[in-house]
């Protein structure tokens, strides 16, 4: 195959990216038992929620309550989407060890999404990361329609470097590039990290890859090629961006992890414990998670 | 990308590989109408039934009547699959312009699929490709089972030599290589192709993956990158093998498109066409079918 990882690192983001744009509302009890599920899986990170407006995303109101209830296992980091100081203030109570922030390198997408201009936000971000860094916190920028645009089309990697520069330049550890609208083919994994490594070492570089058409794998095997060995991807394919019509569906954990087992690549995670954690969630939203190894596995 | 192929060549399998699980009868006017569009959208080659007894596969018990209805597109290759002398028969009268012959890898699941063990299988398939070549049509030998085998497990390569070796001496045009477990992973197209490509020309060698498990994109960028440029793909993704149990889903020939026309790859066949073709079938199925990028679509 080329030079690939030995081992990569899954961020599993099911409970955060996966949910927020469900309907269905997801007892805050079963999200606990849930999150616990997955704490024994391998994963080295969870997203567990998100501390924005209740109203911005009801489906994750109750991030500080799951915060605090969780049980804790201490191989695990617990991180949590923080969009501004109130947010972070919260899920520092709440107990997290990694705050998120977000940026689009769209001012349309990023506009929608949170009603801000680029240039507005970034204060807001600075602030955030800073205090976050401050409290001893790990932080992760995502960089999300680094490949396309919804509104604005093609997005240039000439256009995602300014993007990056600054939130490192204002302190966050790692960036994780976002394939939002999950549109992105190889050639374009390939001309953007072409850019980014020249300027930035792989290890802070995180790929954020949705299925809606299909290309996520092979996105990732192109992406592992470049040296990258840190990804998102959400339990049983679930998750998508409202403002991104029919972007629906993270990669699915389970479907990662069966291309890197089956490469020989380690990842430290148990795939037969996240297709129950897959089935548990999959039973309270009781709609088939678009996972095909979840699907394959007949259940 | 490295070395890609400028133009790939699709083989629409769909009305064949695809449907011929399907438990929801398709009537015959149906099937004609959509195969008439199929023809319209570019692709070179469709599989549009198969002469097996309508015993084995009642789904297309009508492939005399549509090969003989169906419009043709003098640009379009019709082939079918033909398993004994008596569906040659047919299958020509019928008005095939190629016939293709199966095999599998593996003893049982070969013995599964056609009832016979591949010794036995060997006389029959001889007879079929040296009739039809004879009547001067085309022959392309499937292959299946080359990397997993739902009894058997892993696949050597070295085990399909040997199958390729008698087709080609009996004398088919081409080898259309089946992953039917839908299983494989980028490292086994590249370990079997390793060994495929010293014996054989690579334009003898189509590729025919099915997405069971969500690998099928990566492969066949995988097998591109071997030089690879023929895949068979089915419309919308419909399809699977009776005998391997979780095994839906050829390729979505949407999602194959999706990713070539995403690298510059030039295959001649109109995707919005495709799109129309899917909707079609989809709506008479009454189901929705697998391709992602059909589901991006929002239809």
């Amino acid at each position: 195959m080329g030079k690939l990882p030995d081992f990569v690192q899954i961020k599993e983001v099911g409970p955060r990216d996966g949910l927020q744009n469900e309907k269905k509302w997801v007892p805050t009890e079963a999200k606990i038992a849930w999150i616990n599920m997955l704490s024994n899986t391998g994963v080295k990170e969870i997203e567990f929620s998100s501390f924005v407006h209740p109203k911005m995303i009801p489906a994750l109101s109750d991030a500080y309550e799951v915060g605090k209830r969780i049980k804790r296992n201490r191989d695990v980091t617990y991180s949590a989407l923080v969009p501004n100081r109130k947010g972070l203030e919260f899920s520092l109570e709440a107990g997290i060890d990694g705050a998120s922030v977000f940026m689009s390198v769209s001012e349309t997408h990023n506009g929608k999404n949170i009603n801000k201009s680029i240039h507005d936000t970034y204060p807001v971000l600075k602030e955030v990361i800073q205090e976050a860094k401050q409290a001893g916190k790990h932080v992760t920028g995502y960089v999300s329609t680094v490949f396309d645009c919804p509104h604005e089309g093609k997005i240039m990697p000439e256009a995602v470097i300014p993007v990056c520069d600054q939130l490192l330049e204002f302190g966050v550890d790692d960036l994780s590039l976002g394939d939002t609208l999950g549109s992105a083919v190889p050639i374009q994994v390939e001309k953007l990290l072409d850019q980014i490594l020249k300027r930035y070492p792989q290890e802070k570089i995180i790929m954020h890859f949705h299925d809606t058409r299909g290309m996520a794998i092979a996105n990732i095997l192109t992406a592992m090629k470049y040296g990258i060995s840190r990804f998102d991807s959400s339990i049983g394919g679930l998750g998508g961006c409202p403002y991104a019509p029919g972007a629906a569906g993270n990669v699915a954990t389970n479907d990662v992890l069966y291309l890197l087992h089956g490469l020989g690549i380690e990842t430290g995670v148990n795939e037969k414990k996240i297709q129950e954690a897959s089935l548990y969630i999959q039973d309270i939203l009781g709609k088939t998670l678009p996972s095909r190894s979840l699907l394959a596995s007949g259940e």
